[in-house]
């Protein structure tokens, strides 16, 4: 299953805010063996929305897409992803019961576009906020910017992103980057397995595959032939 | 000045790693009166690269575009943006002679591949670690994927990013959001300047534009009427 990302925010764009949703969302998703192919954040821009989510939604299996919902001025995930389907946004009826029933509101309480909703959405209940996301034609998830609403919604549809469990050990290194050249080249010859290394303090190997025993060779190879600070099974 | 962000790197797919790179590259280029439009993260695939520096650099004034540089396998940065202008990557004489003068390295002892820039690009030294990034047509800027150096080298063309600078101020308001949308209604009646609400522990209200005393006047009215955390000035 290949997914893709999108943020929305001039807040993420105007470097006020680390976009950890993307992060999240990302471990999240390879937990469950799904590929994000791309993560690309874009303003609070209705035109800009709409045309990432069609891009998007015609080229991968599914597009998860966090903003700001709900009624204020520049909230406008909602209006964007309805764009993309050419569908009006709505009031609705499920997600007006749930906020009575659940939230304590009065119907007349509910500030207009509290639930509002592209024309035909699955509604997604907020039960840490207030405003909804939704589900559009089962390809298009629309999810809270503010990250504990973006969470607690994303669990409730963690079961509709599923691909291959993929098993990962990571290698921590201590030698430079550079003088591992040749024996990750060698290691990547003789071993089936998704290899990438990534210089920081220490280098960190890190070896992936479905295949866990290949994992587990290839990293006990490794092993043998580096100055090894720690190994970590994921 | 409109620009683009591209991050290459499997590991932020992942969810391994958070995308600092591009808030700190967002914050700066802020600071410098651009406007971000885009911040896209994509694979370590050449075509991936490839297709989305051509996309960018069509529709934007300059594209950054971090990760891997140099000689090991899954550093393609390079090649993705030598493809996209239909060019080789070739040893760049300036960034072997520099590396040899300033990095204490033997010609022959630079491993291949490690100063192989795109055919006609300007180099730009890595004054923290080793693999040089460069500038293609002045308008497409590769830089390390690894922070610190990214940082150092971003600094180098800081001043070939440069647009209309803008004031802000962000004031810190102790009540809902939803309570606050009639007076941020009103704000925006009443004063042409930029207005956003990120809602979080408290609601933040970001007022923003080319004119300060607008910015001012506004952060002065809508602190007369919420309840005030705090007003900063950026």
């Amino acid at each position: 299953m290949h997914v893709a990302v999108i943020n929305v925010g001039d807040e993420i764009l105007a470097g006020d805010t680390t976009n950890t949703n993307a992060t999240w969302l990302c471990d999240r998703l390879d937990e469950r063996g799904v590929d994000v192919e791309r993560v690309a954040v874009v303003p609070d821009r209705i035109a800009d929305i709409a045309r990432l989510v069609n891009e998007y939604r015609a080229e991968y299996d599914a597009v998860i897409v966090t903003g700001g919902l709900g009624p204020t001025h520049d909230d406008v995930t909602m209006d964007g992803v309805a764009a993309a389907f050419g569908r009006e946004v709505e009031r609705n009826p499920d997600a007006v019961e749930w906020l009575v029933e659940h939230g304590g509101y009065e119907r007349d309480d509910l500030v207009e576009g509290t639930s509002h909703l592209p024309a035909g959405a699955r509604v997604l209940h907020n039960d840490v906020g207030v405003a909804p996301g939704c589900v559009v034609d089962d390809e298009v998830y629309v999810l809270p910017g503010v990250p504990p609403e973006m969470k607690g919604m994303f669990e409730q549809v963690a079961e509709e992103f599923a691909g291959e469990r993929t098993h990962t050990v990571v290698v921590t290194v201590d030698e430079p980057e550079s003088a591992l050249l040749d024996r990750l080249g060698d290691l990547r010859e003789r071993f089936d397995v998704g290899v990438g290394s990534y210089p920081g303090e220490y280098v960190r190997v890190k070896l992936k595959d479905a295949d866990s025993e290949a994992v587990e060779a290839a990293a006990e190879w490794l092993s043998e032939r580096v100055d090894v600070v720690e190994t970590e099974e994921r």
